[in-house]
């Protein structure tokens, strides 16, 4: 589980003390505010998840060996960007990833606002919390309780287990960290090829991390894409040398 | 949805959040520590539920209408007096009441040791959260936040419904109150007709309670019970009398 920049250090308590009620036992922590995070992990009585905490500077390390991220909101009037998922689906496709030998992560956003719509293009899928329309917005330890509860169930629903979103295709997928390298390669290479004006490129690089989640590649297929843009950039940049022969991968 | 006696005003602003996203309109409060509910209701933001919220002195007056009534818990070694009830079979249970005709009450404990065998003996099911049983305990917000979530979904359920446990019968219940007198005149008649020394007055009231909600009377099977507990009793103290011939019930 990954919570991104939690401000309150009850709510992170309360979202360590769900993962201890419901059987998770591993947390990462992204850009927490640091007076508050000490204070939380301080805390009297602060359960065991909260010591053993991972934490990273962004999301992308923090869910860098993943396979699968899922992003975790309540309704709102903005259209995700991702495929939506209802929570009570949300067990299946873990499991299913977990089978395959994946790894998943579950994040989690800030208090306020929840996660915001950069955070969401490092997620394969959006789960939404089926909060009533006219008062959406959870307290964070609560809106971890019901999404930890819902999936504490899994065993129950190996009987009767939904399918997994056809999305999610049967191959195993590329960890995060090297979506992003790709991602980071790509985008340099369009940069370097004059793809499009500067003032363009945050945008683009916004759809193209929302492509890549949505393309779903599998570890070879994201190697040999890696290996493919090292060669345009380093054409690019090298117009008139010999191509290196053994460049490493 | 009724709260027995909670302590902190976070966590009775956090249940009113949880009813307002999931929502459910209607709280009662027992006995709630005075200084500390007045600090939830007046609290920033705090949630329109609070505001209307009831409170009552007893538990046994805050489902004084309920004709079911569900006491909440999580795992624990004692083994509880009630017919125990899935979390997800709750929404079953609830709903076939509702539809015909009666009234349901969810009661949740206090925060440090949850619902005491004296409240729960006024509930005709314990209902238990699916906790680890390493660390079983869990937040009063965060425990209201997964039942009620797991409620919500009750529309979604109407499809493929459980069937209520057996127990609870096709038939209209008589009301908490009811039982609640029904209870007393009960306990009367066994103290005037001398049944048990006083040392066990006690704990053959518990046991009372439990058996009332056990059998579960229908109304009019509970005003008969009545009837005859009057009479009996009026005989007990009247031994040489007439008896009265218009006894109004």
């Amino acid at each position: 589980m990954v919570l991104v920049s939690p401000r309150n250090p009850l709510n992170i308590g309360a979202a360590a003390r769900a993962m201890a009620n419901f059987g998770f036992p591993s947390l990462a922590v992204v850009a927490p505010f640091a007076p508050r995070w000490r204070e939380a992990r301080s805390a009297v009585g602060a359960p065991d998840v909260l010591g053993a905490a991972q934490q990273a500077e962004t999301l992308g390390e923090a869910v860098g060996k993943c396979t699968l991220v899922v992003g975790t909101g309540t309704r709102t009037h903005r259209r995700p960007e991702q495929p939506g998922l209802r929570l009570d689906a949300l067990a299946a496709l873990l499991s299913a990833e977990l089978e395959r030998g994946g790894r998943a992560a579950l994040v989690f956003g800030p208090e306020k606002h929840g996660l915001t719509r950069d955070a969401l293009s490092r997620c394969h899928f959006l789960v939404e919390i089926p909060t009533d329309p006219r008062q959406p917005s959870m307290n964070l330890g609560q809106a971890v309780a019901v999404c930890l509860y819902e999936l504490s169930r899994t065993e129950e629903k190996v009987d009767a287990r939904e399918s997994p979103p056809a999305a999610i295709g049967a191959t195993a997928r590329a960890d995060s960290a090297t979506v992003d390298r790709l991602g980071a390669l790509i985008e340099q290479t369009m940069t370097a090829s004059g793809y499009s004006p500067a003032m363009m490129h945050a945008a683009n690089r916004h759809d193209l991390e929302l492509l890549l989640r949505r393309i779903a590649l599998d570890p070879g297929d994201a190697q040999r894409a890696l290996g493919l843009f090292r060669r345009i950039l380093w054409r690019i940049k090298h117009p008139r040398a010999e191509p290196p022969v053994d460049k490493p991968q």
